[in-house]
């Protein structure tokens, strides 16, 4: 058996446990603030079919659950356990779980590199030393562990029960959560979400060949402060990427960064320029932020791999035409003109409408439009050698004159065949009032169930739609 | 009298006219669609103090107003005219509006140079030319006109009654309302907002040396797409700079944003890089959509000339502070690292937190310290040399695991003394669900009353903020 194949093995302890304790159970305490029964109420409320362990300084029970006093009291074997301690004590909780034969740990613990003292330094290098010595694998300190809804491990008691197809592995515990939230409110659901924080055993790289071999996972995003093995990371990267997209945000890219990613999970962040380059090279995805990895995670659900760059533009007014013209062409779209025959059949659809433009983009101008909306893209998509449609509507306008029509608007993108909104994008623009945003959220709703990609900035939307095609190209390359 | 005299007299009667004529009033249209009617309603919602009349081709009244068949049978004098008509017929009432000595025209009619076709391009000549002969002045065609909430003229009955100190010029339509809309939102009032569409006659840069003279408009806003006379607008824009601040928007910066330009106002957008260099050496603000344009006003409004670059940046969440970390310092802005004494006090404030940062930026990481996010500010406004402070928020998050949390955050920051709060700036992050947009929509607002800028975007904070720095570097040197 190779080293890989063990590494694969013992990993799946973390996503797979056939039982679990909970170290560091201390009913009583505040149950805003985090801590071991934080973990372990969220364990049951997402249903955590595995046998389930209380350890603590508790005594008697936590919501129906015994609290040994320590791991050896158990009477089961414990595949994995959520560790909930105070710093100092996390190396002779190490050693409980050594002896107990726990095969991965995760130490939510904080209070070690990430503060910058030589005493925490130390501690956590020697978490790592015993973790080496025994063959136990552990991670963290200072993270939020695993949410992986398929088994109903989670760190959070409000994260979706629904599994997808998008793993993340982060490390800030509050990026995990973020691209879960925004997740949900946009319709992308997950495989695995790993917060893995100071990174002091399992590491970024460790995971990522993981969940390359996972099939569960078709989509791979990272958020990564700092890298100890920068080679084996782009091998590593070059490999998946082949097989599966790999999107990074890279966090730490200015001295400030750098200094803040120190303080954080205390590893040291390299140069933007280096990092650029080599995830260029190993195709993988460079994004900007956490909003950018759900964008393209949307375009990997719902879009075809794309032939090519040229795309439409249609939407309601001259003067977002013109952005979302200037935002597509800066990320590297071609917004080619359309023919004059093309031209001809669209002044005669829109003909009532003067101040609508057929070139490309296409102004549909007045809100009585929204009607051929869908014929619209039905001549362009028939007539024009273009890949990708990009659709722009102004919510708060429309809905500030005609309420209603946006959602009839979005009714006739819903109902086109499943060949054209393979190759739709939506863009909703000009939100305002709460009612626009309650409109914005039902929207996004029903587009992420009918198959269409939604986005809130043109900016966001044309580079999102770049970074996608840019993948298959350089796949095919 | 010079003529820049006589050219500031006449366009005043865009501003302040003393009797208004809507021409093209048809009742029994579509209401919902832009006509004469729409306009009329416009006036006589937001209470226009004039004297208002309505000529068109319907009969008998509109809301009360007597029908004029042609402006010559209006029993009064008329200092301004609002032209809802086919293109074609206006040179006709344009020489019609000469005949009845109205001194300026507002052409919302469309269908002229932005066709992209000679004959409507001779007939946009032809309308300069009939007004160049008189003397009458006209903005558009194409256009909204004027939004003057003083003197009660707008071109949308939702437009607000209150007036503020920032004046757009805008070609579009459709951004002058998305500025407007927004601004409403975020506590930024307009005195004039001039949607100036195809510049036939007034253009971009008659408005912008009228404005600079405007003694109710402290800072100016300009969305423009093309310009014929360049050399004359870089005068002006240098000579405004040192007034008052100019915050540029310039649309159609690609190739397929110039050719939607063309589509959309008929002229020709210029290079990227040339308007780059140009605003530039001219002193104005260069922003790249409209958000950023109310972005800078706010600080306009809120924020004291700040004496350098130097910030703190205090919030909660260490991916977050990496982030805006990141975002600050690619903006330019400086984030220097507190003294060893600062960071002790910090320390002692914060003590019970383990994962806190105290070197900034500051990670308050625990949702319990809330509570002492003021005395932290003042600790650090107190000990280190920073002319601005960021503060970020996250909004979804906190209200996950403490609601009301959030709230208290917001009253101790609003609390804070006058100098402190001209030198802090908001950034509310993590905004999932509807309840979250909700809570972000009244803090917008508590913040905008007690005079505090907030944004909800770290970018777009940091960007805002070095570009008002900016501004103030650039007229001292």
């Amino acid at each position: 058996m190779s080293d890989k194949r063990i590494q694969h093995e013992v990993l799946d302890y973390f996503f797979r446990p056939q039982s679990i304790a909970v170290i560091g159970v201390s009913p009583g305490t505040d149950e805003t603030r985090f801590g071991g029964q934080y973990f372990l109420r969220s364990l049951m409320k997402a249903g955590y079919a595995g046998r389930l362990y209380a350890v603590g300084l508790g005594t008697g029970t936590y919501k129906g659950k015994n609290i040994y006093l320590d791991i050896n009291s158990v009477p089961d074997e414990i595949d994995y356990a959520i560790v909930a301690v105070p710093a100092k004590f996390t190396p002779d909780i190490l050693r409980d779980c050594i002896w107990k034969k726990v095969k991965a740990v995760h130490f939510f613990s904080a209070g070690f590199s990430e503060l910058g003292g030589e005493f925490e330094a130390n501690l956590q290098r020697e978490l790592t030393d015993i973790a080496r010595k025994s063959g136990i694998r552990f991670i963290g300190p200072n993270c939020m562990g695993i949410y992986h809804p398929k088994m109903g491990l989670t760190f959070n008691p409000d994260f979706p029960n629904e599994s997808g197809a998008l793993s993340v592995i982060s490390q800030s515990g509050g990026n995990s959560e973020y691209a879960i939230r925004v997740g949900m409110k946009r319709g992308i659901y997950f495989s695995k979400v790993i917060s893995y924080g100071n990174g002091a055993d399992v590491n970024e790289t460790d995971l990522l060949e993981y969940l390359a071999k996972d099939d569960d996972t078709k989509v791979i995003a990272m958020y990564v402060e700092g890298v100890r093995d920068g080679s084996r990371l782009f091998k590593v990267l070059q490999r998946t990427s082949k097989m599966k997209p790999v999107i990074v945000y890279k966090g730490g890219i200015t001295e400030t960064g750098k200094n803040a990613a120190l303080s954080h999970t205390g590893t040291i962040a390299g140069s933007a320029r280096v990092w650029n380059a080599v995830l260029k090279q190993a195709k993988a995805i460079e994004v900007n932020n956490m909003d950018e990895i759900i964008d393209i995670a949307l375009l990997f659900k719902h879009t075809e791999p794309p032939k090519g760059r040229n795309i439409a533009i249609i939407g309601i007014g001259g003067g977002n035409s013109v952005f979302v013209a200037d935002m597509c062409s800066s990320a590297g779209l071609i917004t080619p003109l359309f023919s004059i025959r093309t031209r001809e059949t669209l002044r005669q659809l829109l003909v009532t409408e003067t101040g609508a433009s057929y070139r490309n983009p296409v102004d549909l101008y007045g809100w009585s439009v929204v009607n051929s909306l869908r014929k619209v893209i039905e001549v362009i998509v028939e007539n024009e050698k273009i890949e990708n449609i990009v659709i722009h509507l102004p919510v708060g306008f429309v809905n500030a004159v005609n309420p209603g029509a946006i959602e009839s608007c979005a009714e006739s993108l819903i109902s086109l065949p499943a060949e054209i909104k393979q190759r739709t994008i939506i863009v909703l623009l000009a939100i305002f009032s709460l009612k626009d945003m309650e409109i914005v959220l039902n929207l996004e709703n029903k587009f992420a169930k009918s198959g269409l990609p939604v986005f809130t900035s043109a900016e966001q939307a044309a580079k999102a739609l770049s970074g996608f095609i840019r993948y298959y190209e350089g796949i095919k390359a």
